[in-house]
């Protein structure tokens, strides 16, 4: 487990030779292949950690030259502090949720609230002439349902994507669903009555703790390190315990915290989901959405036996408004098929058309590097005006990709659903920390979403948050 | 409530006269003016009969010249016997749905299994070409969720149709969904909590037993009048309970008796709600396809207290795959509209777009008038076939509107399941009559959809269950 992050370590090592001054603003960081020879290790492993380094802020890429220490070399906050884990399930009642949607979709407001990628980022003027050619062309698109388990050239795509991304599975596999959402609730009931049991990340998405309200299950918190993810030891309590019926995880960027589970874990709660038999639900939303040169692995790819249940979609990545997503559902495909038909009967037919030929044109790939080079300059612009403006010993999560921040402001700091308030009455949203557990922890931090393009208006959001946030403005 | 049903005793004093032979073929019908006087009813009484004449094939009307005994006048098969109440609710398992309905949308079977409208029923061509005009023109469709509570101008739209069919509605109360099944889900879970049991007709659609199955209700079936449905007294009884937390109906051309309850019936369930304080969910999905000259008052139509939680759709009568519904849920608008957010967030922006601007283009009611003279002639085809070639003994249901049609086999009838299985082989699909019922009661019945225009397929698929019914077969 101590080597799955390797790369961290190279990239950590550099920070420090940079923090004590060996390096200087401006200099040249030793080449790959220096650092390669020094540190022995691969070559993918320099260029993931240099990939951080920049990510960080430390260094600057400069065409066909190589790394640059970063004229200002970043100060580094903090990590906030994780969530930990509950020893008894609660049940669920998130009643303000709705609100909360609402003011974050509010289109007039700096948008630091909702996990969105901002629309400009997106190819959908691409996307929706593909949609206007099949409309034009297929005049009977629409007039029947489509049939399960979804459009088939579509499954194609995504298997040859799921494929790439380390997994051993088929277009037969896949359910295509009303987004990831869907999926997730979905694969949830298949493998739970109500009053069970489910393990969660703590903190983790609102979405996951309505689904249990909705389904009527009781969530169970399991700690989380602030860039790995679920600690496994508690994980393994868990399954042990037959308490716990299933899980639900987001290995790959996690929301709120970003945590990147090593591939080491992965493998290890792959396995122990096979053993104990309790079937774990994965997110892979922001998978594809790496600062590093490499895709990390879903859980998917190191599961034999079926006990993973992969969900994901192109929300965060190609067109949320479509609403297309996928369930992988393993051993319990049938269930969960069987289920898509009780709860939407099938997924629209023109949209799932237009992505699957999006993705077969090739330019999906293209888009998602153009994406994520943005996203990580964002996250990155984020990083540093919080590291700059906001209150001394605030802590702040360091994400290796997707475009959450999670800020734990120092102890005594405003309560995150107050924070909301007095930010949308400046116009400005954000999402209290409180809506990530199903016991409203985390009243003093709260997530910024950097989905959005730097602009004016960011900058002023974060400064107005800086205020609020300053000790003057508590009282 | 003798009265509700004034222009069927009409229509049966005209039939018992053509039987007898008062009337005989090619004869001129009593015109509408001497029918109003001799009966002492109104216009619209005696056109409502006319046209209930007409749909059983004893009347046939000819342009500007008034109504004729048809040639060869109907013989009329006696009513199936509707469905028994049961005194105690039962748990849902319903596992061979999904096998079912695989074998219901195979395209190369004779259509008389999926409640669906045959495809060139409908103006998807047109649908279409407006989805292309949105998605050429609108570069930003999809980049981000469509807000909650839906595409405004398509609550608009919708609201205006559901005034005009006697509802006090505003857009602000309608939620946009993937189908009408996505409200009925949504309408159930935001009254119901697992392990409640909930008042369903018997016998009912199959989806809403597997939308008990997937939120853990139990079934109470109440027994329902083959031609007015549910029972009122079965129905206030089951109210006063207490034990029943919600009632799911289908008052407009039922699925699959195809009844449709009388107004007073309307009056009388709705405040039975109001006073018990028990929610009825109501699907009005089939509503807009009268055989008779107006529309249906649906539920909510004399609902002024909100305990009506209306759901309805466009797959019925204009685009299946376009997954479009919605939900009115009176007094519950906030739990479902927060439900809609934690299941699928958003319905798509596209499909809802184009049916807007299909709507607002008033292309809709022309086709409705045709889709509705289209279906009657299919449901008078397929009723015409089965009187003449069934087994005799075989009852059939009389709708007033919709396309399905319930066939009850004499005693020692073949098993539905069986008989499917049989008609699968012959490549021809039904749906057997097990599946509406969570006892799998109705084992000698089975449902025929009329949604597919006549054709030597359909006409050969009718033969061919003739011959599999006939008594030589069933061995």
């Amino acid at each position: 487990m101590a080597t799955s992050k390797l790369y961290e370590s190279v990239a950590d090592h550099i920070a420090e030779m940079i923090r004590k001054g060996v390096l200087s603003p401006g200099d040249r960081v030793p080449s790959v292949r220096r650092t390669m020879r020094q540190q022995g290790v691969s070559m993918a492993t320099v260029a993931q950690a240099y990939a951080l380094l920049e990510a960080r802020g430390f260094v600057e890429a400069r065409a066909r030259s190589g790394h640059y220490v970063a004229s200002s070399p970043a100060r580094v906050l903090d990590l906030p502090r994780g969530g930990k884990g509950a020893s008894v399930p609660v049940s669920v009642q998130c009643d303000q949720l709705v609100g909360f949607y609402r003011a974050m979709g509010n289109p007039r407001t700096v948008p630091l609230g909702a996990a969105t990628p901002g629309p400009q980022l997106l190819p959908t003027e691409r996307l929706n002439r593909i949609a206007a050619r099949i409309a034009r062309s297929a005049g009977g698109v629409g007039a029947v349902y489509d049939p399960l388990p979804g459009f088939l050239p579509l499954r194609r795509e995504i298997a040859r994507r799921v494929v790439a991304a380390g997994c051993s599975v088929t277009a037969d596999e896949i359910i295509t669903t009303s987004g990831a959402i869907e999926a997730l609730h979905l694969s949830l009931r298949a493998v739970t009555r109500p009053g069970d049991t489910v393990g969660i990340e703590a903190p983790t998405h609102f979405g996951v703790i309505e689904l249990l309200g909705l389904l009527g299950l009781k969530a169970l918190e399991l700690p989380c390190h602030p860039e790995t993810g679920v600690d496994p030891a508690a994980l393994e309590v868990a399954l042990q315990s037959q308490a716990v019926r299933a899980c639900v995880l987001v290995p790959n960027f996690s929301n709120p915290l970003g945590t990147l589970m090593p591939d080491a874990h992965k493998r290890w709660v792959v396995e122990q989901a096979a053993s104990h038999r309790v079937p774990i639900i994965e997110s892979d939303v922001y998978g594809d959405l790496s600062f590093g040169p490499s895709r990390p692995r879903p859980l998917k790819a190191f599961d034999r036996t079926g006990w993973i249940m992969h969900c994901s979609s192109f929300s965060k990545t190609l067109a949320p408004g479509y609403r297309v997503g996928w369930s992988i559902p393993g051993r319990f495909h049938q269930a969960v098929e069987r289920l898509k038909f009780a709860a939407t009967v099938a997924t629209p037919t023109l949209t799932q058309m237009a992505i699957a030929e999006y993705l077969h044109s090739g330019g999906y790939d293209r888009h998602l590097r153009r994406l994520r080079e943005r996203i990580a300059i964002q996250v990155r612009h984020v990083t540093s005006a919080v590291t700059e403006s906001f209150p001394s010993g605030t802590r702040l999560s360091r994400p290796a990709g997707g475009f959450l921040l999670w800020v734990e402001q120092p102890p005594r700091g405003v309560d995150g659903v107050e924070l909301q308030r007095r930010a949308l009455a400046q116009g400005i949203s954000i999402a209290p920390g409180a809506l990530f557990s199903p016991r409203e922890r985390y009243r003093t931090c709260f997530r910024l979403s950097c989905g959005y393009p730097r602009s004016p208006a960011i900058d002023r959001g974060l400064r107005t948050l800086a205020k609020l946030l300053s000790p003057a403005m508590t009282r």
